[in-house]
This record gives C-alpha cells, structure tokens and sequence, in this order.
C-alpha cells in the first residue's frame, strides 16, 4: 500500500501511514503563473493507493487537484484506488432548495466516480445519503461523536448536549449517550408581530447546567453563536461549542468568544487552531474496513 | 434558444445573443463566506440552451461553475445544451510529459460529457486533436488567424509573419496566407560550449521587415519576449505580437514593450487591455453549424 497526501492533509495521512506501516508519498505540486494548478505522482503505488486529499480551504481548486491525482494514479496502476477526504467540500449543496440549482456534491462524487476511484472515505458528511445516491460505491463515513465526547468527559457539570436545530439532533444524542448526558435542540421561532427570532430549547431547562453545543461544521459561526447567547440568556452555566470541521471562516472564533462560548472544539478534518481531536485513530480503523471491502 | 452567460464571458454572450436574437440570461452567482461557489439557472431554456463560460481568471473556480451550471441545465431541459468556451483551461496540459502527471484537459472534456453536455464550441485549441480524443461529441474549434490578419492588413511593410517555433508554424502559415505574406518560424539552438540559448529564424531573413510574432496564447510573454529581442537584433524593422488568447499574467505587457515590441494585439476571448480583435462574428458562425448538427 501507498499513501499520498496533498500539502494541506499531510497530518492525518503521516498517522494512516505510521499506522499501517506503509510508505507515505508527497505529491508534488506547483501552480502555473496563469493559476492552473500542476500536480505528479511522484513514484508508482506498491499495491492499492490511498490518496489523502482535504478539500478546504479553496474548494474549486482543492477539487481539480484531487481530480488531476486520481487521473494520474488511474494510469498507473490497476490496483485499487481509495480516496480519503477528510473535508469533502460542496457537502451542504446537496439538493435543489431553488428551481435551476445544481446539486454540486453529486458533480463532485460522480466526477470520483468517472474518473476511477475504487473507493471513498469521509468524515461526518452533511447529508450521508448522498453517498448511497451518487456515489454508489464502497463507502465509509467516519463518525467522530466518540473523540468529542472522550475529550469532554469528566470537564462538564451536569452536561446538557444541544443541537443548535431539530436537524443535528441525532448528531447531539450520540455525543450525549456516549457522554452519559441529556440531549434536546433548540427551535428558531420568529414572533408574528415584531418578527423577532426567538430561539429556545425544545424541552429541557439549561438553567445551571454545562452546555455542549455540537453541529457538523462552524463556517461563520453563526449558528452557534445565536445558540450560545440564547443558552446563556436562560441561566446556563457555561457553554461549549463543538464540531467536526472547523471551515470557521474569518471571525468565527472571535464572534463565538464574543457571544459567551467558553471553548470552541473541532476535529483536524480542516487543521486550524481549535482543531483539538485527531480523527486519525477512527479514520485508520474505518480504513482497514473500506479496503477488506474494494480489494 | 437561450443563451446563458457567466460574468466574465459577457460580451461574446451579448453579441450571440444579439446575433440570433434570442434571449440573453445572467446566471445567478454568489460566493459562500467558506470559498464555495452558489450558481442558479433563474430560467428555464426555450429550445436548445448555449452556456458561454470562459475559463479565465481562476480557471479551477471558473471550471467548477460551467459544472454547476451544465448540471442545474440538464436538470431543467430535455433539449439540446451547447457549451460555448471562448478560453478552454488546461488546454496546454494535453499529455503526460513525465510519467505521474494527470491529462488535466481530459478531465474537463470528459466531465463535460458526463454532465450531459451535447455540443462544444472552443476558440483556437493548442492541440485541437484532444477534442476528437476526449471530447468525442459535435465540436467547433474557431479559428481566429483571419481575424488576426484582417487586423494587420495594409498596416505592416514587407510583413514576415513568424511562429516562435516550429510547433506554431501552421498557425503562421495561416495567417501569412490571409495576409499575402511570407512566414516562418525561430529555432532554438543551445550552444554546446558556453551553454547560451540562441534564437534564429529557419530560412528567411528579417532585415528591413516588419515582423508579426503569432501564437495561441501569450501567458507571461517570456517566449514572445525572447523572439522580439532575436528579431530585432537581427534588423527587423519593427515587431508585432498576436495573439488569440490574452492570458497576459501581471508584468506580461511590460516585458513585451519592454523587449521592442511595438504593438500587442489579441481577441478577446479572455478580456484584456490588448484585446482589440472580436471573435464574437466567427463564433456565431460556427455557432449556427454546430447547432445544425446536434439538433
């Protein structure tokens, strides 16, 4: 086996190769003065190739780079191909909210497809089912409500684990049941009258507790920011904020401060400086699976 | 027929529109705070839909966006999609020059096809046999060398239209033909003892001409750069630049003046100061031939 990684994933794809014992690869990598990117795979792959691509910051670009590697490899080899995409961009545009949109995740997942990858790894997708959808072949989406939880064991007082909307309530109840806790989400209410948005738990009362507020992704914040004020507003003790990719764009982690969050906690599936939980040690186990399945 | 029209190719997407007389749309656009791009197609086609889109500046963006907009398209219609790309990115990485690197133009044409486009339209290809590899669906490559000498007619004295190398000659060889000039093309030869690289034209002498340098796309304008210096060391009376697509990177233009050059002239298939040649006439025709063989 041999592992490739590109620049802005080269942490989780050292600890896969030091996991498995196998080579780890750089792809080289240079960008053409017009702003075309150029990339080569550097030697042939001993055995099935693993290709570790995180596809933030700069999506379009990340996209075509990983595209133009799997093209490359596919010449190379007619062993096994299994991307690892530790961030798979465009994962919220996953359907036609509005009549003349694309569902730009499926261009990403088919053009995988198309171009001959064997195999796909991800982390936390947004919507899960667009795997099945267009992708469509072997698959493993990697859950990380364990890491989050493990990293706040035993730091909360009387934890109440939110989901910031009825959406992402089965994401805040793995946490809590991993946890031990409760589990609720909050509902967005806009007053008839003053067409105020009020924003409140479904059930349980927050007043004195630990809150741990958890989503998939923090992109500008907010979201989570909107919770916090409103928990806080209604007596918590303290707040936490939790995700798995930290896109947090410019801001976000100042506007989270700002609005009363004690800590913001993410994953390295987007390395950035709240990313405190590796997902390596899941990903690695997921992988050995994905692989007993294409090979 | 509707015709839809990225930001950046609205002027080409103005004058077909004008020219058919049919109907111009916008596309929506936006840009998510996380660097993901939104399109939307706000109307549906009536009959066949041509989608202009050139793919420069930031070609990966630019590329993912015509993805976006062919998948929204396919989506609303049943009726024939043709893409219009007066600038084709990654046309120049169009085989693998060391083993590992990927064909990145197959990868677009070929994702093209994927999406469901049915007819493609590109503007002076630099290797236009990938069309018929990749591609492999009805196609129009316009050429432009008409255009280009049309401009120059009646204002060069003894014109030698010259090819930076030997590769480019048939494009000399064209638009010398167009002029009723003679053409050639400059050799590169390394000196074997001192390492110097020198430039020369094949056969025919400059002295006392007006030299017209042509090739598909001037990007940082070293080659261009390198010619004009050659030429007019050797007695030329004066040098001119064309070419079809302006990609003209920051310093490009200096460099040109700088090196002699008295004038640059380009289409404007990639928007530019020098941009003074309108291929909008030529594309509508070759537009009404594809359109005849894809309905």
């Amino acid at each position: 086996m041999t592992v490739y990684s590109f620049e802005n994933s080269y942490g989780i794809a050292a600890g896969i190769a030091r996991a498995v014992g196998d080579k780890l690869v750089q792809l080289e990598y240079k960008l053409f003065p017009d702003g075309e990117s150029y990339i080569r795979v550097p030697q042939k792959p001993e055995g099935p190739a693993v290709l570790v691509a995180s596809l933030y910051p700069n999506p379009d670009k990340r996209i075509f780079e990983f595209f133009m590697a799997i093209e490359a490899l596919r010449h190379m080899t007619q062993d096994v191909i299994v991307g690892v995409v530790p961030y798979m961009a465009y994962a919220r545009q996953d359907k036609r909210f509005l009549e003349g949109e694309p569902i730009s995740v499926k261009i990403v997942l088919e053009t995988l497809k198309n171009l001959g990858l064997d195999g796909l790894l991800v982390v936390d997708m947004h919507k899960p089912s667009v795997l099945a959808e267009y992708w469509s072949r072997p698959y493993r989406n990697v859950l990380v409500d364990r890491l989050i939880a493990d990293y706040f064991r035993g730091r909360l007082s009387d934890p109440l684990v939110l989901a910031p909307d009825a959406g992402a309530l089965e994401r805040a109840r793995r946490v809590a049941e991993h946890l031990g806790a409760d589990y609720d989400h909050l509902v967005k209410e806009r007053d008839r009258v003053t067409g105020e948005v009020k924003v409140s738990t479904k059930t349980l009362s927050v007043a004195g507790r630990d809150v741990l507020i958890v989503d998939d992704i923090i992109s500008t914040g907010g979201t989570m920011a909107l919770a916090a004020k409103t928990v806080l507003a209604q007596g918590a003790r303290s707040i936490y904020a939790a995700c798995t990719h930290a896109v947090m764009v410019k801001g976000a982690l100042d506007l989270l401060l700002f609005s009363g969050v004690s800590e913001v906690v993410a994953t390295d599936t987007v390395p950035s400086p709240v990313s405190k939980v590796s997902v390596t040690p899941a990903v690695v186990d997921e992988l050995r699976l994905l692989l007993e399945e294409v090979l």
